[in-house]
């Protein structure tokens, strides 16, 4: 869990094309979280009494490429965690706080491997490997379209956002949104 | 912001003993975060309809330190960093991600420097520097009397209260409270 090898920024497959999860995400740069994020429609539906936060963490290769450039640099790794949310556990009223894991997702790029924009992502749950979300998934229509920097949301990640803006690097598609996240 | 020095790990204070915001705490390890969390009473209040998220970070000296000892290290640095929340925005149709900086607050412990326990507490709002909170606050009788480790709220890391646990560090006034985290 302590350690931090240079080998960890970049993704790991294991020989049957799985995603091995990066040991150490959790000391990579953290981008933002979110509780009960949801993208589809809402009518009709109740609000969760329980919702998931999400914790979207980077290598930190990456990272520093991205302050650099305002772009994501081949090898890109991006760990999304869900973990439940609680409200009363000591001395804490109301809110939420972070409790257990549920399960993670990662997305890569990798332009050697991967064809279209050369991103791929996959789900790992709580394992320690994962294999690839089949192409058919929605995730693979609405990053490209909906995400503010090339297959990401980073209208969702405050500092990146204002690293984008400044390096002039967010999606022609995503300035021309009627309702940009700020 | 991409600066990564030792001395960053470290408290860094003004002549005049204000705390120096540390530049690159956004790439620090990522502890947790919460969305409108109330420590007192909530009867006879409403939810508040635009909660404040929270995200703490701590220097990696100390974060790799507490994974071998349960503990914090003197020259412990945690950082606290509020930001808004928002619902609406880009493809986003409900719950909540982060936005706006509202302002940070830094936990330090240097024995050498601060009488008690040797933890303080500083306010820096927006600013690069701030000032001691002072010792009537009620940072400084809540934080040990229901902290979970030392001074600090570990039972909302999830991470680090699975390693206090193992290690034993957990305070034993935290162990003797009917209602636990977790």
């Amino acid at each position: 869990m302590a350690q931090s090898t240079s080998s960890s920024n970049v993704p790991q497959f294991t020989s049957d094309g799985q995603l091995v999860l990066p040991a150490n995400y959790r000391e990579w740069v953290f981008l933002s979280s979110g509780l009960g994020m949801t993208y589809g429609p809402t009518a009709g539906t109740v609000p969760n009494p329980t919702p998931i936060f999400d914790n979207v963490f980077v290598a930190p290769a990456a990272y520093q490429s991205f302050l650099k450039t305002g772009k994501w640099p081949e090898k890109t790794v991006l760990v999304l965690e869900n973990r439940s949310s609680a409200t009363k556990g000591s001395i804490n009223k109301a809110g939420q706080y972070q409790n257990d894991l549920v399960g993670v997702q990662v997305e890569v790029k990798d332009s050697s491997r991967f064809e279209g924009n050369g991103w791929a992502f996959f789900a790992l749950g709580k394992g320690n490997s994962g294999p690839m979300i089949p192409r058919t998934a929605t995730c693979y229509s609405c990053h490209p379209a909906n995400g503010a920097v090339d297959n990401t949301f980073v209208q969702f990640y405050p500092t990146l956002l204002a690293i984008a803006k400044e390096k002039g690097t967010l999606n022609p598609t995503y300035l021309a949104a009627p309702n940009q996240a700020h």
